[in-house]
C-alpha cells in the first residue's frame, strides 16, 4: 500500500515509525507546513510542502492525517477525504458524530473511504466498550485514562495566549478506580473519575491568573474536571516530560442478579504517539482493503473487520 | 431476526437465555434429539425433533448450532450451513482451519454465511490477540484459561467408556502467570501454562486405571499437560460443580528495546455457557447483517464488523 503522512508533529512521527516497520507499506512522502530542513526523518523519506499533496492524487492509497483535533482535523479530514482514502485520530468524543457526518459527505462525493477517530481511545478502548455492549447489552462500562500525558489536552493548553509550552497529565481518581475494580460501583461521569494536572511554562510577563482561568473554564477539555494548574520553568517542564507514556483501562460488568460477567482491559504504552501511530497504520490496512472492495464514505473502527488490519505475513487463523 | 437453536445442552440453554433477552430476535424453535418433554424451557418456546429442521428452511434467518466440537460440529456445521446462515462455537484450536474449509465449501454451495468458532476463546480472546498483532506485529501474546470448568474438556472426559459424569477444571500455572505478568517472560506452550484437574465419577466396577490412562493420553485435550485425575462420588461431583464459572486472560507485550506497550485483558464469567451463548447471539446479528449484504461462505469473528454485533437500540457512536 502506497502511503503518505500529512502533518508531522508527534503523531506524524509515530505513524512514520510504524510505517517504516510495516512490511506492506511504501511511504510516498511526508507533507508538512514546516520548512523542509526542520523535518528530520531517520531514513530517506521525501518531504514535500503541504500544498503539493494534491499533485499526488493518483499515487497515494492511504493518507494518514496527523493534525490536531481542535483546529486541524475538522477542516483537513473532509477536505482530504474527497481526494484520498484517509485515516484520522479525531478524539473530541462529544463531537465525533458531527465530524463523522462532515467527513462522510466529502468522502462519498470523492468516492473515497475515510476511517475517523482511530487510536487507542477512541479506537481500541472503544472496541472493548462496543464488544462488551454487543455481548451483554445491559452491561455497564467505565473508562479510566492515565496516569499519562494527554496529547490533545496538552495541545489545548499550548493554544492559550501566553503559554510557551505545556503538558497535561491525566490521573484517574484513586477512589473511583477502587470503587469500580473492587466494589463494582461505576461512576459514569468521566469528570468525576479523573484529575487533570497541568504543567505550564508561561511566556515572560504573561498574566498567569488569566491563563489559569482560561484553562479551568475550557469546555470539553477542563471545565467540570478537578484541574490542577502548575506553572513551572522550561527546564522543569522538559525534564519532567521526556517521555509520553500513557495508560488506559476499560472495566465492564454485567450484574443483573449479581455479577454475571466482568471484563477488565488495561493498556499501557511508553509512547502515546508511537502507539497511536501503530493503531492508525493497522487501520490504514483495513481502509485500503475495504476501499478496494468499493466501500466509500466515513467509517470507524467498528465498521471494518479485524482480519484486514493484520499485516499479510500474519495469519488470522494463528490468532484464533 | 428469526432464530433457531439446534442442540439443547448447556450451550443451547445459554443461547436461548441470550435470545430471550435480545430485543431483536424471534425464536422460531429449538430443535433437539431429546424427547420433547425432556426439554424444559422457561417460556413458551416451540420444541421440535432435530430431523424436522429442514422443514423450516425459509423461516430461519440464523441457526445457532450448539453441539460438541469433537463429534457434532464437524458433521453438523457443514451440513446445516448449506441450508441456513449459522453460528457455531467450534473450539478445537488445532483443527479450526480444517473445519473452516469444510464449512466454507458447504456454505458457498448453499449460498449461506457461516460464522465458526464464536465464543470467548476462540472468539473474544482471539480478537484481543489479533488486535495486538495487528497494531504491533512483533508483539508476543500469552493466554491463560481458568481457574474454571472447561466445557470441551469435561465433555471429552464424559465420552470415555466407564465414566458416568465428569468435570475438568483448568488452572493456570501460578509460576507462568507470575512470569508473564510481573517479569514479561511469556511461555508459548499452553501445556506448560496450565494444569488440568479432572474430577471423575466412574461407573460401578469400571476399570479406573484404564480410565485414568485414557485421560492422560488423550490428544489435544490432555496429552502433554500436567493432568490430575481424581475419582469422586456423584454427590461430591455435583456439590463441587453447581456453577460453571470460568476465566480467561490475554497478555500482550511488545518490547523491542524495552517494553514499548502492554495490554492485559481479563474476563471472568459466572456461567461459561451463558456467556458463550451471549457471544454467539451477538455474532448471529453480524451474520444476519452480512448475509443480507450478500456475503456467503465461512467467516470468523475477525471477518465481520463489531458495529453489526450491537443490538439496534444501542448506537456504536456511544461506544466511541
Amino acid at each position: 500500500m502506497r502511503t503518505a503522512i500529512i502533518g508531522f508533529g508527534n503523531l506524524g512521527r509515530g505513524v512514520l515509525r510504524a510505517l517504516m516497520r510495516a512490511e506492506d507499506a511504501r511511504i510516498v512522502g511526508i507533507f508538512s507546513r514546516r520548512e523542509k530542513n526542520e523535518v528530520c526523518t531517520e531514513a530517506n523519506i521525501s518531504v514535500f510542502p503541504a500544498d503539493r499533496l494534491f499533485d499526488f492524487e493518483n499515487d497515494i492509497d492511504v493518507l494518514f492525517i496527523c493534525g490536531g483535533s481542535a483546529d486541524d482535523l475538522p477542516v483537513w479530514t473532509p477536505r482530504f477525504a474527497h481526494y484520498f482514502n484517509v485515516v484520522d485520530s479525531f478524539d473530541r468524543h462529544p463531537e465525533i458524530r458531527k465530524h463523522f457526518e462532515r467527513v462522510d459527505g466529502a468522502a462519498k462525493e470523492g468516492n473515497h473511504l475515510a476511517l475517523i477517530s482511530a487510536g487507542w481511545d477512541p479506537g481500541i478502548l472503544s472496541a472493548v466498550r462496543c464488544a462488551s455492549k454487543a455481548v451483554l447489552p445491559d452491561c455497564r462500562t467505565v473508562t479510566f485514562w492515565g496516569e499519562g500525558v494527554s496529547q490533545g489536552h496538552s495541545e489545548a493548553l499550548r493554544r492559550i495566549n501566553g503559554v510557551k509550552d505545556a503538558f497535561e497529565v491525566t490521573v484517574p481518581n484513586t477512589e473511583a478506580v477502587k470503587n469500580a475494580g473492587e466494589n463494582g460501583i461505576f461512576e459514569n461521569d468521566d469528570r468525576k473519575n479523573h484529575i487533570r494536572r497541568c504543567y505550564v511554562t508561561a511566556d515572560e510577563g504573561a498574566d498567569r491568573k488569566r491563563i489559569e482561568n482560561e484553562i479551568r473554564t475550557m469546555p470539553v477539555y477542563f471545565d467540570g474536571y478537578e484541574t490542577e494548574v502548575n506553572f513551572v520553568s522550561e527546564i522543569e517542564l522538559y525534564s519532567r516530560f521526556s517521555s509520553l507514556c500513557h495508560k488506559g483501562r476499560v472495566l465492564s460488568a454485567y450484574d443483573k442478579n449479581g455479577t454475571e460477567a466482568q471484563a477488565d482491559f488495561k493498556l499501557s504504552m511508553r509512547s502515546n504517539p508511537d502507539f497511536t501511530g501503530a493503531v492508525l497504520v493497522a487501520c490504514g490496512r483495513a481502509v485500503y482493503a475495504a476501499a478496494k472492495r468499493g466501500r466509500t464514505g466515513a467509517v470507524t473502527v467498528f465498521d471494518l473487520p479485524l482480519a484486514d488490519m493484520l499485516p499479510p505475513s500474519l495469519s488470522a487463523f494463528d490468532c484464533l
